[in-house]
């Protein structure tokens, strides 16, 4: 272990490890159940917006650009707190949900758990995805 | 959305979607409390021992190797449950865990929140790293 990972292991700067696309993956947990809902990525840019708005905003790497999450469905994240790992590579944003989180229709993105080498649904869906997006 | 991406979503074929590195994100979250623990990633490999064995096995990107997680501290991870998620590109591992989960001695690598633009502790560690790591 270098010094310079004690450092950033240690220490009480946020110094956010963004990867070569300059985008840092964020972990959405449930603040009450702890489900995790979903995994996105964020640029500085979308760290800054979040933390000034209160509300996710990720970066979305099929679009390339900013993605305030909730803006077509109305599905936001509240963040509640905002949790960094011991190499500062990776986030966790614990937010306030109203509805289901995933595009989908779900609660979550995980509703498959992968049991003999095929999936298997865990969970179903909680709101209409059709209605939700048809504002987009 | 294309027709790809509603069978991804939809369909119930394990196909896991590898990055330009031929990893793809892997969550550790404590099956009991919900704790998220860590996030590392795995290759193909990875994800069949972590089948097979029962026990995670992540690939080291600092290293390029294989990393069966607590083959030198001695804090494995039993895996309960996987889950990929909506686009298949995000694995969780639902884990048991005896002792702390990061190598800086915490339960979880995310043991400081951003707040006010820097950092707070708001964990403690619980073991001591210099002991469970002497073996290496």
């Amino acid at each position: 272990m270098t010094q310079n990972n004690n450092q950033v292991e240690e220490c009480l700067d946020f110094t956010p490890k963004f990867d070569s696309n300059a985008l840092i993956a964020a972990i959405a947990q449930d603040a009450k159940t702890g489900q995790i809902l979903m995994v996105a990525y964020m640029n500085k840019e979308a760290i800054d917006l979040t933390i000034q708005t209160g509300y996710a905003t990720y970066f979305s790497r099929s679009r390339q650009k900013l993605w305030k999450k909730g803006e077509q469905s109305g599905h936001l994240q509240k963040v509640e707190q905002m949790l960094v790992d011991c190499d500062q590579d990776c986030l966790i944003l614990k937010v306030t949900v109203d509805a289901g989180q995933c595009h989908t229709g779900h609660q979550s993105c995980f509703y498959r758990a992968v049991e003999n080498g095929k999936l298997k649904f865990i969970a179903q869906k909680n709101y209409d995805p059709k209605k939700a997006y048809k504002k987009s």
